[in-house]
């Protein structure tokens, strides 16, 4: 089991993902997050249900010609050096059908990566067959010692963006990827801050600030911005949750509190209207502002500096009328950075990144 | 080990209760909550500081003459059969200088109650030490195995009273022990939910909330009250943290949304201006009600029903205005429930106590 804080490894990995009958579902976003964004390469995916075909026919917006596969054993001729857990299934626990293909990677010397609440690393049968077989194991979730806040989050040198959202997955992750990626492009030291499994593996380090004892939850959000590139200009937190989700909230406003952020960028599923794990209704964009920046007002005054929304499975046109339409309702900048590219809303947004009440630029 | 959900020790403990240095300071809350309400009886109180004086004499307000003593040694006279950890340093890790205590405790045959976040039973030293002598390790914060929050708890049959307050150590447990109280001398079939590590020692039962993994906490509060006394009337939910607090609102939010309340109490120590661990400011008393009012609607709406105001350091003539300040600023029921009895309070609150649009009474 390695530390989720342990740096970058020097070589890249090649990828087996595992995905049973889920690749082409929402429930695979830990799969398709690591082929669009990771250094590392994924060299297979094994999914029965899409076996033959390729990762872009599954996913057309994943622009990978990998195959799918059927088993561990047909991924295994594409000499993968490590076999990732693509899907986080709700509650995290390993489901039972997969304990095989996982044995048998690390029977066949690979690296297991994942991203489950259930860490591998303590299952007495998993580490007997690393023993045997050379594999090892990476819990991505496994946080680091327990911290307390300590208020020193507000003394960052950099500018401090912090990505909220209206719901889980509506794409807070891959805006605040696609946000530091217009960043660098325009040579500013812009750093993805990951708080997720996911961004874990894409960014080779970060904090599952899910997985975190409640008490020091925010302790550890501080602690990621304190460690997280200290010559950075802006660094670009990765959110998590959403301020009414009842299970999840918790995990949001220790984010909202721990990393003393400059300024929140809001990330909404415009097809989206209601929380998809209880049903209540998702709220309107102007509440979700007025809502979040109450909260940061009590303790670090931040406010919404502009809303990046995913319009996926939308027309051209609809996308456009969602985008005027939440411009009107909050007078915000508001694009889909992955639609129409991040260079516009990075450029609308920045004069807004403000740190002391310095703007960037 | 034992679980922290075990149901209540039939027989009655005899505490020494290990708070050197500090009985007589508010780091002492656990021991003075012990004192003050839990069934188990504390036969001495171990502080070099204040020894050979009597725990009335040190905390005026607590109505008993235990013996406090130098050491483990001397309260062993007192023949108790549990030595609790009377004190919660911030981050709940062990002083090194109360080792020798526990050990010996342990050696003696007594239980250790402890609510750190440090876990005594997996102390090498310490279970040897049990081992040998007998004794047994109850570490109360320990909590059951991860469940996410459902949405269950909005399905309880009983009306849901939780606490809330305006900063950590207000007197939240206290104002809920004390209703509890009134409620039952009326009649009603009330229960004391337990969500801290004082609150569990005094209940003999509870969940310490900030102890679970941040994605279970909403669910580990709906456990709790889907648990707790199936056959009461009121459920009166010990409150945690505060909504503005950077390092424990997280907590305070698991409790917002996962016991599904049918009411609120807002729990205020009148003479805290300042959030204190960081200084940041206490919120009035009008915002604070509008904060966990809003977060509340955009889940399962609830209402402020009144104020439990701490006026402990003003003279009767203060309190009384701080009372009538506090009514006029909110238009709420409002009273000390200390220093005048729950009585008043239960009955000008009991009617907003609702339960799915039906009154209590």
């Amino acid at each position: 089991m390695t530390a989720a804080v342990a740096a970058r490894a020097p070589a890249l990995r090649r990828y087996a993902i595992l995905a049973p009958g889920l690749f082409a579902s929402r429930s695979a976003k830990t799969a398709h997050g690591v082929i669009a964004y990771a250094r590392d390469r994924t060299v297979a995916v094994i999914d029965p249900s899409r076996a033959g075909e390729r990762v872009c026919d599954a996913v057309p917006y994943l622009r990978s010609d990998a195959p799918i596969v059927r088993d561990l054993d047909q991924a295994l001729r594409y000499q993968p050096t490590a076999l990732l857990i693509g899907v986080a299934p709700a509650g995290g626990a390993l489901p039972p059908a997969w304990r095989a293909a996982i044995l048998q990677a690390l029977d066949a010397n690979l690296e297991v990566v994942s991203g489950l609440h259930e860490v591998l690393g303590e299952d007495a049968e998993f580490a007997a067959a690393a023993r045997r077989g050379g594999g090892s194991i990476w819990d991505v979730r496994v946080p680091p010692p327990p911290r307390l806040f300590t208020s020193k989050a507000n003394d960052v040198a950099a500018h401090v963006a912090l990505f909220v959202g209206s719901d889980c997955a509506v794409g807070k992750m891959t805006a605040a990827l696609e946000l530091t990626a217009a960043a660098r492009a325009r040579g500013r030291r812009a750093e993805f801050v990951a708080t997720g499994q996911t961004g874990i593996m894409i960014a080779g380090r970060g904090i599952a600030i899910d997985r975190v004892i409640a008490d020091f939850a925010s302790g550890a959000v501080e602690q990621l911005v304190l460690e997280s590139a200290p010559d950075a200009e802006i660094l670009f937190v990765e959110g998590q949750g959403g301020i009414n989700h009842a299970a999840f909230a918790p995990v949001t406003l220790a984010l909202l509190y721990g990393c003393a952020p400059d300024a929140l960028i809001l990330v909404h599923l415009v097809t989206r209207e209601h929380i998809e794990d209880f049903g209540t209704p998702v709220l309107p964009l102007a509440q979700l502002v007025i809502l979040y920046e109450r909260l940061c007002e009590t303790v670090k005054p931040a406010k919404v500096c502009g809303i990046a929304l995913n319009t996926h499975g939308l027309d051209d046109a609809q996308a456009r009328r969602a985008i005027d339409e939440a411009r009107k309702q909050t007078g915000l900048p508001c694009d889909d950075v992955v639609r129409y590219g991040a260079d516009a809303f990075y450029e609308a947004i920045v004069p807004a990144l403000a740190h002391k009440g310095v703007p960037l630029r």
